[in-house]
């Protein structure tokens, strides 16, 4: 069999799409409303307690898709990269405690007052080499996620899937790959064959949605819709990401102030209707 | 001689950095600052008329550096297609008049109601087919511009530089190149080696500056600063530019409330300024 994934039952709440949700609360919200799988974020994971929140997800027979997340890699001087290498391997250690395999790592941005771009990755580069054998020994994947380039001064400065692979590649694919997150990378001309190439390699970690909507808020990082409220062609994405085997968790994240201001059932309501009418494949 | 151009008497002002200024008034502005070129707007020569524009420029000894825009080539169906054809051969001949040879092209978002990002690249690859020789005739080159991909959905599906070369490659150089936009593309991962690309090939057609600067403002069209005043490390990106053989103007263009609020002079001052601070090689 040759079948590709249809993904209909792969469908994952990351927790900040119900932001206004605690931790045992997203928890028994994705039980009542059948989603399979959660993906957590360590502040939401701080207040409940570690143990405890893997407990919950445990017991209320949820997979945790995956951890947000480390990375902010980028700032300047010894101790600032001491204290980020410390801080990702606290999380390289809660993504194994919660059960997943997954740590997203959001890069970010250029050190305070710097220009400096390509010092910056190179920066990058060499942490995640630091971390990669680290989160081996954990059975944690550093999953890097290129953010969509209006984001490279302050949050990330990896702005490409294709740069995303060329930070994984010199490492083993269980130990990084990276996050396709349809928001941070529709636009790319490269998408299909950047895409095509991380499933050869076995990179894609993740597979992460939301939409493409305008006009843009006043803060662009709360911009995303639900799927299907935007412009991303979710058809085609989803087939280049099945087409080169991924047949794990969608995990729909969305930033968006009115999404956060909605009753957390509703959310989940309108996940699974636009999982099913967008994203699943028939 | 292998020495490197210097930019010292390359500086462009684009005149929608005075937007409140006439063109008559920018011409004015830019022979008392000193400023040799101009890059000109259509809107802007249709107020004045197109024969008046082009006696102005000659008369004042200014430089036409380019003509903005042509491009909006995605519309969907024959009569737009033909529309789109139509402006863009007048906005030739006008460019030829103006004793420019550049003819900016912002190419278009997606059209309306369409997430077939595909088809709108597409699209545009062959009305730039369509376009090309009637450029040549007239001895202007048609200069794509890859656009921010946070303009992909509604201004330009051109996105990136590599892009841009991909879409210019099939025609000759003479009649189509690229522009490069520091706000465009100094995120790119691959901006060295695109721009060496470009000038192997003798497409660098522009080069504009403005600078990325935070946070953006609710309208994300109008978020570009003044060199210097951003995340942009110029020194780094003219001299990308120059060694891949680019001796042509450097175009100022600034959408910026605050400095189109400012009186044109001093805009020209600061343009200058800036142009000696952060862009000239010494």
């Amino acid at each position: 069999m040759n079948s590709l994934p249809t993904y209909e039952d792969r469908l994952s709440l990351n927790q900040i799409s119900t932001k206004g949700w605690s931790l045992p609360e997203a928890v028994r919200g994705c039980a009542e409303a059948g989603v399979p799988a959660i993906g957590l974020w360590r502040d939401k994971v701080a207040e409940t307690g570690l143990a405890r929140s893997a407990k919950l997800c445990r017991d209320a027979g949820l997979a945790v898709s995956s951890l947000c997340r480390g990375g902010f890699l980028t700032a300047a001087g010894p101790a600032a990269r001491r204290a980020a290498l410390a801080d990702n391997l606290q999380a390289i250690e809660e993504a194994a405690e919660l059960g997943t395999d997954t740590l997203v790592l959001v890069v970010g941005g250029l050190p305070e007052g710097s220009r400096d771009l390509v010092g910056a990755r190179a920066q990058v580069a060499d942490l995640i080499g630091e971390l990669a054998p680290h989160a081996g020994d954990f059975g944690v994947r550093l999953a890097i996620e290129p953010l969509h380039p209006m984001f490279c001064a302050d949050r990330a400065v990896v702005s490409t899937l294709g740069q995303a692979l060329d930070l994984a590649e010199p490492h083993p694919a269980d130990r990084v790959g990276v996050v396709v997150d349809s928001y941070h990378v529709w636009w790319d001309p490269e998408l299909a064959a950047q895409i095509a190439r991380a499933g050869a390699g076995g990179r894609i970690a993740a597979y992460q949605v939301c939409d493409w909507t305008l006009p843009l808020p006043a803060d662009p990082l709360l911009g995303r819709g639900h799927v299907g409220d935007g412009h991303i062609d979710f058809g085609r994405l989803t087939d280049l990401v099945a087409g080169a085997g991924y047949d794990g968790w969608v995990e729909v994240e969305i930033f968006n102030q009115r999404v956060w201001d909605a009753p957390g059932r509703e959310t989940l309501e309108t996940m699974k209707s636009r999982h099913l009418a967008h994203v699943v494949r028939r």
